[in-house]
């Protein structure tokens, strides 16, 4: 192939860097198309949703990361299809690029079961416009709560609900318990913000499934410690404006959040190949899309398969395994050298934060849990963020509130009419 | 007066928290009405709106600041309208707040002078979100020139005009420039941000009037030499979303922003007084309205002589000034000692940037400017941020600049759809 085979990537999250980065020094040409502006490190969102870090903390321009690497074009597009005969994919903006080697790493969204309708009332964290709004509305409701002269509906605007008993949702939980009962109580007046209920709810038998029963259990311990309500076994058959129906249960609380399940982006939709429940791309075991070989899924838009059957988890170490793995496939094509045998997941181990000074950590034979489980936790995210900066700022953030208590990220931004459940700007 | 004397402040900007902070131990109640939940940094909006730095660092939740003062209760409202016979403020959500004294300080929005129709097209800067729109603004025209095939387009989108060439308009200008010329070049592969156009446009015959000719000149020099084209005596006479009409030329010009005028918020209406053209209230000279001696009006909405009768200026230190001397006249009452004479503005200085290595700086008889004028400029304004935390955060933010060149806060955020000129998101 020649130095000018071009290698297109749609997606700049962690499976779509890892690759572009591997690519360092390949005879490639490399165009990278996002719909953002910024590579974003989802693991600590919901921090920017609790108010303890800023957006730009956690956010990086992905052109910055390439200003040495000439050979790379960022593009802020949205890909709106694949022609996989013609080899372009086609931008909304109408216009087609076209490719010698594809990769789809589109990630995924939430999903609300087929019940759209929920989002308004009920947004999901996926995006920093996500952490905002979850951050608006929950700061907005204890600012209305202080305003509120009728119990009834004050106690609502007190409750806020989590649904969904994941890494993200019991990272939410306990951040808002923190902040209800810890951070906010000396500011308010009129209201006891320790008052307030923050509801945890699993449709699942337990919390945090991908861990064993005793670290989940501890973990559900830690929760309750901190003043969430965990309810499991209890699917949401409902979520409006002024509620969520738990079961067959009402609980009226002004502020929801999905944390419940994701959608993969239509990838192998653009592709017309198989999808799982989820939509992810059945690839094949060299992640290409089958029938299209120099088209390549990784990440949360595609389906693999590890050694033992299970499916390879929708996290951010494997994404980035995965285009490793792609960096390295298009490398001995290129050099004409036998592909790396089949893509191998190697699950380096799991972790989840509760509240402020508690972890739980998996990695196998090593099991932890408490504050050194924390400390690890809180280390290991400071090594995988991006540059010096973000680490120092970062660093500075989470020491600042360690020692003050203070969170530095309390801000109401966007306009919204005071007294409206649901934002009428967002979505 | 009682103990229970009820001091209600609306507005949390310069005045309104130099007046809280002076009634520290006073025998009153405060009550703080802002329609926002933090205190604005409005001195360095222009570095979010050009990236360098973030929105949380020059931002602090107002109800944080009195956590330490159990008698200040913290309202997130707005007030739409005063009762001045009744003495209560009502707010926008039907509630009414009554007071023993009022003290009005509700600031100044950006005015089109009769054209409200340019503001969808040419955004002002007053508010966290105005930042953010700016910046978005700005960091799509080079995303969209960089995708860009035809050349006039791409011409207009890289051609910013900043309308207006007081502090706030010089250094949104020179900013933008530092940005084309200096941190953008090698991220970019199809365009050359190098040939962007930066247009600073003002009517008046000078930039920076507040300044001696000396300084201006100055400044002027120095914004060329970042390569900004500086049109003075030119009034802009339309902005729409192709461009900008200066005087009888045309510049088609994709981002305008707009820095030219200022109109005080409707304090004035409020209480049935007078006002001068800019709104602002005209009130007596010990700060009360008049004919309301228990209400006083103070900073950016109100109009006020300095002793050789030119107004004091609309800057942060004047509305700290009128903060304090009305905390020491509600003092003074409530202990029946007789009242401070009228206000005096004491004029501390002039303090203005040109990109990130030159300021220029009139304290009356000194007068600085070049790289010694900036570290002043600099260090003077991390002096006067807010707590610890930003002092720290907003300084290694700049040195992290000042190092590296790279800026930390490029995000895009907020929905637009590509290729559009104006968001449908704002305003």
């Amino acid at each position: 192939m020649p130095k000018g085979h071009h290698v297109v990537v749609v997606g700049g999250g962690f499976g779509g860097l890892q690759l572009v980065n591997d690519l360092k020094g390949a005879p490639v040409r490399v165009t990278l198309i996002d719909r953002r502006n910024h590579h974003l490190f989802q693991p600590l969102l919901y921090q920017v949703a609790t108010t303890v870090l800023a957006t730009s903390e956690i956010a990086w321009p992905i052109r910055q990361l390439y200003r040495g690497r000439p050979e790379v074009t960022t593009l802020l597009g949205e890909v709106k299809g694949v022609d996989a005969s013609g080899k372009t994919v086609a931008l909304a903006n109408g216009q087609a690029i076209s490719y010698d080697t594809l990769v789809l790493a589109t990630g995924a969204t939430h999903a609300y079961f087929g019940h759209d309708e929920w989002a308004p009332v009920a947004p999901g964290l996926k995006t920093l416009e996500d952490a905002t709004t979850i951050r608006r509305r929950v700061l907005l409701a204890f600012e209305q709560a202080e305003l509120e002269n009728d119990p009834a509906r004050r106690d609502a605007l007190l409750t806020f609900t989590v649904i969904g008993a994941g890494p993200t949702g019991v990272e939410l939980a306990g951040m808002i318990a923190e902040m209800a009962h810890r951070t906010l109580p000396a500011e308010f007046r009129r209201i006891d913000t320790r008052s307030a209920r923050i509801v945890l709810v699993e449709a699942g038998p337990r919390i945090l499934p991908a861990f064993t029963d005793e670290l989940s259990a501890y973990a559900r311990r830690e929760l309750e410690g901190l003043g969430v309500e965990v309810w499991t076994g209890r699917p949401v058959t409902d979520c409006n404006a002024a509620g969520v129906m738990i079961g067959d249960e009402f609980v009226a609380s002004r502020t929801l959040v999905w944390a419940a399940g994701v959608q993969a982006s239509p990838a192998a939709e653009w592709l017309g190949i198989e999808a799982d429940r989820a939509g992810r791309a059945l690839v094949d075991e060299d992640l290409t899309a089958p029938g299209h070989r120099d088209v390549f899924v990784i990440g949360d838009t595609a389906s693999v398969k590890q050694a033992n059957g299970t499916p390879v988890p929708g996290i951010a170490p494997a994404a980035k395994q995965q285009g490793a793995f792609v960096a390295r496939v298009i490398r001995a094509r290129l050099e004409g050298r036998p592909a790396p045998g089949p893509f191998r997941y190697r699950h380096q181990g799991s972790l989840a934060t509760i509240g402020k000074r508690a972890a739980i950590i998996d990695f196998g034979r090593i099991k932890l849990k408490g504050a050194l489980a924390w400390w690890i936790w809180g280390i290991a995210h400071i090594y995988f963020l991006i540059g010096t900066r973000s680490r120092i700022a970062v660093a500075w953030s989470w020491l600042w509130i360690y020692l003050s208590g203070q969170h530095s990220a309390r801000l109401i931004t966007q306009k919204e009419i005071l007294g409206e459940g649901a934002s009428r700007l967002h979505h």
